[in-house]
């Protein structure tokens, strides 16, 4: 017997209710396995700062310093659009990101053959899609300083924001894409724009130094960014895995969420370096999509990005395979039994509610 | 009877073959109009850096200055992949935005009826779509300082690049994009990461306060560009005008143009500020489309793109909107009939070549 611990952050919108899903599949594990999860429950977002005054609290932070893996919902919602800056919902997330230094952000882009037709693409190019986009999470221009508003007289003000990456934090990345790559179809393209940026410019050297002293076998590909949104929209098949920075990874990552026509589906994981001594990561999994104010409170939003996210915490942090696979292929079979919440739906098809999409889904396993 | 000059930079790849088809255009105005074009040409990007060892000269710059629009071919290759990066083929590209003021970039993505098919996107999503990007060209990461690689010793570089804005350069992108919104739909939807980038943060602020000021009468939509970058995959037709910085609109306009499948079709205009005293504005027009080394000199290259990059320096150079229209049109009509080069055709369908394309349009006018 095991027992794992996860620290769970609904946050705000659609992230509590998504996350009471997560809650059943955890109890069917306690319940139908000799695996053991306990969990706690706190704050983030929003949420956190109605109660605390701050996106997360630091005893919010201490939890997640310690657990195994954090499960988090999604912050946000036009409630807090007034909010200090600092304090802002999206600063619990960078701060979860930040200190618990989880520069691997895994984001795969799948399209459910059940979906296909959910997409604005045509059926042939996006059936059958599996892509991996690897953005680098801690660093780049999310983090650098200075980044500030300051006044500079005439009524003009400036702003600064820091793109800053040092070799190491590109290598690292570069070495869990490549990592990867060889678990799937061996191919990987780094993205960047060193036709304009520096940062592009040792991102590329870099990449291709780790490539060569470490990598030979797997077949690299340099794209620019730009380039590489594109590619994606004409034909996403061609990537196997994508390296690329944390803002390029941010805009490229949705654009290719998108394009499965899955956005409610796609879960996401943000990986630390393993511990020299235990060889445990810290980790944090996430839906790649957002808190959704528009349909929070109706008890109508997809659960299945947050439960596979719980699948993804299985297979990166807890290396059960078999029960990752086994939530992965539930969450399948529910959509080829045809269930589907209003996201998915064609129109006019019946749809069902979230917790009843959690149902099917317990039932499939 | 009015004399126009021009300064034709062809530049590499198939920049030189689809500026001869903008000639003949140019021929037939001199030719069946009481219009004058005179036009000098000179090399950019690597063809001057063969002659110069520099991306644009001194000299080249001196005529683009002085004329009363550049229209450019495309620049770039992998035969000048390893040259230092101060005189890279795109230096010359960025120096003559830089140098030239050309601070607003219009980039419309239009998808052309004939040619709905060739979309990766579903028929419905694309058909009709007509929007224009407002892409700020002169500043943000492009040319903010520092920018450079240092060595911090332990065999570590560091990479640094700098987002800068002020606040009249939002106000006068912001500007253009409610003017051209008043041509047009009459919405604007600005985008930026105000969530995570300062400049984002007063992006946002001065578009709204400008908004205030003296567009009221316009519609404004904020829109985080990750999300932006989605919607333009899920839904385009939502979208009228879209004014975003330089970094971003690089990436969200060749999204936007990917959508359309008209990549080879798609022209832009980059436009400086009117001379207080001549009312006289720089410019310089360009098609979307990159050198595509590939098919270079082969003169199989889609002229279009070019060919409506003089429609819109006939436009805003030179508020010749009847020439403009007619030029348009013609494009239009040799698509009807079902010409089509490589980029375009379906497969197994005949195609045309550069010159047979340049040749319809001259037909059709
Ligand atoms: C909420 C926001 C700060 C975040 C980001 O920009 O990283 C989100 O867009 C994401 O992709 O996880
Ligand atoms: C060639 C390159 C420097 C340029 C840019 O990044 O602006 C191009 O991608 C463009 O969009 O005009």
């Amino acid at each position: 017997m095991t027992d794992y611990n996860l620290l769970l952050l609904p946050g705000d919108g659609i992230g509590t209710e998504i996350m009471e899903e997560v809650k059943r599949v955890i109890a069917w594990f306690n319940d139908k396995t000799d695996l053991t999860f306990t969990y706690e429950e706190d704050l983030v977002g929003g949420a956190a700062y109605d109660a605390h005054g701050a996106a997360v609290s630091d005893a919010t932070m201490e939890k997640a310093l310690a657990t195994d893996a954090v499960i988090f919902g999604a912050v946000g919602g036009p409630k807090w659009d007034g909010v200090p800056y600092d304090v802002r919902p999206e600063a619990g997330l960078l701060r979860l990101r930040k200190d618990l230094k989880l520069f691997a952000n895994l984001r795969p882009a799948i399209c459910y053959p059940a979906l296909a037709d959910a997409s604005s693409l045509k059926r042939d190019v996006v059936e059958g899609l599996d892509i991996l986009i690897v953005r680098e999470l801690t660093g780049g221009v999310y983090f650098g300083e200075p980044k500030e508003i300051t006044d500079i007289g005439n009524g003009q003000k400036r702003a600064v924001d820091t793109q800053v990456y040092d070799t190491y934090e590109i290598e690292r990345i570069a070495s869990v894409a490549f990592d990867l790559a060889r678990t799937r179809r061996n191919k990987v393209t780094s993205m960047e724009k060193r036709n304009v940026m520096k940062s592009g410019v040792l991102w590329n050297e870099v990449v291709t130094a780790t490539h060569k002293a470490s990598y030979e076998d797997v077949t690299l590909e340099h794209m620019l960014a730009d380039a590489g949104g594109m590619q994606l929209v004409r034909w996403p098949k061609q990537f196997d895995v994508i390296v690329t920075d944390n803002l390029f990874g941010d805009m490229l990552s949705d654009v290719a969420a998108m394009l499965t026509g899955s956005l409610g589906m796609l879960p996401s994981a943000a990986l630390g370096a393993p511990d020299p001594a235990t060889g445990r990561r810290k980790a944090m999994y996430e839906p790649v999509h957002g808190s959704a104010p528009d349909i929070a409170g109706k008890g109508i939003a997809n659960p299945i990005a947050m439960i596979a996210s719980f699948a993804m915490a299985l297979r990166y942090s807890f290396e059960l395979t078999k029960e990752a696979d086994l939530v992965e292929s539930a969450i399948a079979a529910a959509l080829d039994r045809g269930l589907r919440t209003g996201d998915i739906a064609e129109a006019g098809a019946p749809t069902v509610s979230t917790m009843e999409m959690g149902t099917a889904i317990l039932a499939e396993m």
